[in-house]
């Protein structure tokens, strides 16, 4: 019997997050960048943590985010990360799984699974300190290969990119999604770590993408210009399709020529960003699995989105299934 | 320099949540008896885990989330509890930190912290499945009995009744709040609690307990009368003052021979019931601390309890003392 095919597998970090509450004057005191992610070593997380208020914890990660927010409104996943055989790998493996989604990393011994000091502000922002542990050390070696073969989409995160082996683990990916018959999708991730790998990014984009997310910050990052429609211009020209995020100004739709522009779905309050962007891929790509129009696509990750801003943590609380057929998508 | 004296100090079990959504099927398949807490073997404990949906780990113990309320109330509080020295153990003690409140137990080596599985219904109703690990084993030798000596109010929490050496640690906490000038504070916990260790809480109420804090099943079930009048008159006879919530209708105080009603504090939607008791002793004490008409620390209780209720954990999310400051109480 063949195994049935996967509408997404997601490649990326696996991340516990612990998220906490602060001000701004305590960001600029710990040299938080606000609205961003920053890499720190375990002493930074330690001292940031030992000042930091109560926190929670929630399994994280961009792509797992996508990937839950894929399975939560029913679609088939798997994911690829490395976890640590420690209580973190655990919550993180757990979650996952709990939440439908085929993971078969083996978690390493005696390593330290990754987790993210996300603090939100009373704005809704939020800005990460994330200590990588062992996640970023996913080499082409750790791809399974049968799960990606059985993947319409495989489902990257630029974040991976920090890692040395992140280059050759993703030019496998593709090969082997592509060798399956799938698509190859990416993530941009953080403006900052665009900065970081401008070249390898736009090489691989152009080498294997065929579905580029990014926000507003990130493509404006990767092309080097203020214009936020010339830089959405230039991703036209360099993948098939691009879903482009603006915020409270919704998202912006590229293909073969066509620019869709979707309004955002709106919330009644914002209480963390934390994750809006991994769910709007979520929705997005569930809907192109479905085979659904565009604009239908980009309004299905607006109400991902809307839900995970909606509380604290990047994971779905509640079923998107749900919440999708209430507003009659897909 | 003699230290401060604090207004509230705590004891209980020094617990993790791991909160997951269920529907009442799964509450049923699994033996969980809605609404209440049971104690769980690991076994039980793993394989409940392995079956629910995705979860948050929280901090909380119920004590403990009272004693957090109370510090986000703007109370000096300390907690007694024990952890062991694992990332669950590390998870409770930084929360607890975090929140301003003296924590001075140290991490037993080799020992599991204990963690609570917690199923939350549509209806927002919690059902708790508690593996107690090490912090059950509190004795009478792991109290710091400087830190109790500068408790006003000393606070119990009667699942510890559940651990074998709890009686002897409850006296001692008892005999060194008196010595100290304190008060000694208890509360029921749960109505299964009740039934396991009426007489052993009866006993100890009458000889040590200023203050009881209690729900409608709980002191319906220590005085086994069906009538919640009856019972609450039978409390006001054992203790010096009784706050006795009632969910949605509210809570009802009794202190010489007065009975007083207060009005539920209304909320949006009720996400998690959980802690909605920790948080209304938390609140009800904090009013106590600063002088306040018995009334106006219902309210408080109220106030606190609704925070906890409108989001997903037994800790408080937002700042009870601007919350408290908003509505023009305490």
């Amino acid at each position: 019997m063949t195994a049935p095919r996967l509408d997404v597998v997601g490649i990326g970090n696996a991340i516990v997050d612990i998220i906490g509450r602060c001000d701004d004057a305590f960001l600029a005191r710990y040299d938080a960048p606000k609205g961003h992610m920053r890499l720190v070593d375990t002493a930074t997380l330690m001292g940031l943590y030992g000042a930091m208020g109560p926190g929670i914890e929630i399994s994280g990660g961009s792509a797992a985010n996508t990937i839950a927010g894929i399975a939560s409104l029913g679609g088939s996943c798997g994911f690829i990360g490395k976890t640590g055989d420690d209580e973190f790998g655990r919550i993180f493996s757990h979650d996952i799984r709990a939440q439908g989604v085929a993971f078969t990393n083996t978690p390493i011994a005696g390593a330290a699974t990754s987790r993210s000091l996300i603090l939100v502000t009373p704005d809704g922002e939020r800005t990460m300190n994330t200590f990588l542990g062992v996640s970023t050390e996913l080499a082409a070696t750790d791809l399974d290969a049968a799960l990606i073969g059985r993947a319409n989409v495989v489902y990257l995160e630029g974040y991976l990119f920090d890692g040395a082996g992140a280059t050759a683990a993703f030019e496998k990916a593709a090969t082997l999604a592509r060798a399956g018959g799938g698509r190859v999708a990416l993530s941009l991730s953080d403006s900052f770590c665009v900065d970081r790998h401008r070249d390898a990014l736009l090489g691989f984009m152009r080498a294997h993408v065929d579905i580029l997310f990014a926000n507003e910050s990130e493509i404006i990052a990767l092309y080097q210009t203020a214009d936020f429609a010339a830089a959405a211009q230039r991703a036209a020209g360099d993948v098939a399709l691009a879903a482009l995020t603006r915020g409270a100004q919704g998202s912006v739709i590229l293909h073969k020529g066509q620019t869709i522009t979707v309004p955002v779905h709106k919330v009644d309050k914002v209480v963390d960003t934390t994750g809006a962007g991994d769910l709007y891929a979520g929705g997005f790509l569930f809907g192109l699995a479905r085979g659904l129009a565009l604009d239908t696509c980009g309004q299905l990750g607006g109400l991902a989105a809307a839900e995970v801003i909606s509380h604290l943590g990047a994971r779905p609380e509640s079923s998107l299934a749900k919440l999708a057929a209430a507003a009659q998508l897909g």
